[in-house]
């Protein structure tokens, strides 16, 4: 969530461009606290039996995560016309999907993290056994929830499932991972690079756009439009993520800065440079708004979203 | 696909009662190279980049696996009169499910395994961060596989992807897994150990047998007899695993011998003794036979499959 400082700031911004009353950050504040709340009605109870794995699941889904990808599939229902109510089990599965995928990333046989989002990983809580359980089973959460969401003919739940798998599984946002596993260390290319961020980032925030248009019954040249949008922000959300780790401190970003560095990852700064990086992400995010167009001016808070992912600074 | 020969031979069994010459080996063998065929179309290439992770997934998927859960949904499929291709997908989420939980139950954090059935597990040969995310990416996949599997309007995707999801999930078979490391080296009621194994092993045999009655657009009736058989051949076949454990040698097994009793995991024999658990599992069997009654002798092949689990030595 943006400090309140920082969202008179975005605001001020925004007046130059497009209605100055659009406040993101409350924006933000609604659909995380319904996203939240829609959380808390999915997934079992802390009480329910074994009490640990459901305390585990939530303590990484409660944890205080920007909400991202829920926005994005609400705000992408809303440019399409759609009902927030259609649109937020899908806005619950992707959010589930992101936080199993930072749970085990965060593993010792993995990126071996101490602190995510401020607090120490679900492993360091709970311990390893329990932490690879807990991502399993968000894993298989979103699916549930997700098949709880509206179908209409058009995007059935089959359409809906095979979405979030296909973006999820080992050709995308698995993919990611391992492409990320196995390059530390190694010399890569630009090129390699933008696999990687397509699959580790982009897949998922596509998917989510995506996922919007699906819940409004959105038609081909919208969900094509959500298609584009949500593959150029997930590239230019990656080059931002990579030029915060080594600009700014572990303490403003609530996480461990550095550690691309320190694990001797490829990142856009280190194979291209700092200012050239930050050129890429500004031109990522230009595209992203040109593919709004179709919306004419409906699209108000992916424009928001897309900005605030651009100028933010943890 | 069933050959020619099986085929004719099983319609001609099917006019009594309980066929004496039905040929389980044939059948199972029949069964596993159809999955595996369908499971090798399903899944990407080992080619397919990251290669890596394509390879380890099919490195646990084909290690040679009983193939009991697929061969349950088809099993089910047939006793209600359903098509085997209607089935397969719903045969092949399963295992995929079925491996992903070996997979990760094997990990260092977890069971600490090295070898499974008959070879080294998947972190033994790939690290523990691709086990992880071999792991990861095979549950994703089953439900890529499921939602590819044909809908009724009796049983709709979204039917099918609930059924799986809840099976899986954290309050049935990551509750065992769960309940299961939590229990290591505590004492446990045989209540409590029933309780494990109900979520452990029976839900997902359970929901094998529901899901291939599903495939082929069964009565309530059916399902419900379905579930009960699902649920005692499920129960039979974790206490047998319990009993093989402590009997047989690793060479025997495939696996590990004696583990649970080397990680002071409670057993039915440990708990009650090695003849009432003998006796327990006869008794669960009979319950699971006298499940398949509604039947009337078209569930050759579901019977054959509970007394094979009955039965076996490894």
């Amino acid at each position: 969530m943006p400090r309140i400082n920082q969202k008179s700031e975005v605001r001020s911004q925004r007046s130059a461009v497009r209605p100055p009353a659009f406040d993101l950050a409350s924006y933000l504040e609604t659909r995380t606290v319904a996203v939240n709340a829609a959380m808390d009605r999915f997934l079992p109870s802390e009480k329910a039996k074994p009490a640990t794995i459901h305390r585990a699941m939530r303590y990484s889904l409660f944890a205080g995560g920007k909400r991202m990808r829920p926005a994005l599939v609400l705000a992408a229902a809303e440019a399409c016309g759609g009902h927030e109510a259609d649109a937020l089990p899908l806005a619950c599965a992707v959010e589930c999907i992101h936080t199993y995928s930072l749970v085990h990333d965060d593993l010792p046989a993995m990126d071996n993290d101490d602190f995510r989002r401020g607090k120490p990983t679900n492993h360091k809580v709970f311990g390893e056994g329990i932490a690879v359980l807990a991502g399993d089973a968000l894993l298989t959460q979103a699916f549930e929830i997700a098949a709880q969401a509206k179908g209409w003919p058009r995007y059935s739940h089959r359409d809906l499932i095979l979405e979030i798998a296909k973006a999820s599984g080992s050709l995308q946002l698995i993919a990611g991972q391992v492409a990320d596993l196995e390059g530390e260390g190694k010399k890569t290319s630009a090129a390699h690079l933008k696999y990687i961020h397509e699959r580790k980032t982009s897949a998922l925030l596509c998917c989510s756009a995506r996922l919007g248009g699906m819940s409004a019954n959105c038609s081909a040249a919208q969900l094509q439009a959500l298609t584009d949008f949500g593959y150029q922000v997930g590239l230019a959300f990656q080059v931002i993520d990579d030029i915060l780790d080594v600009t700014q401190t572990s303490e403003q970003l609530g996480k461990t800065a550095g550690k691309d560095t320190k694990a001797q990852k490829a990142t856009y700064p280190s194979i291209i440079g700092l200012a050239r990086s930050r050129k890429i992400a500004a031109e990522l995010t230009a595209k992203a708004f040109a593919a709004l167009k179709p919306f004419q001016g409906r699209a108000v808070a992916l424009e928001a979203l897309a900005e605030f992912l651009l100028k933010r600074d943890r």
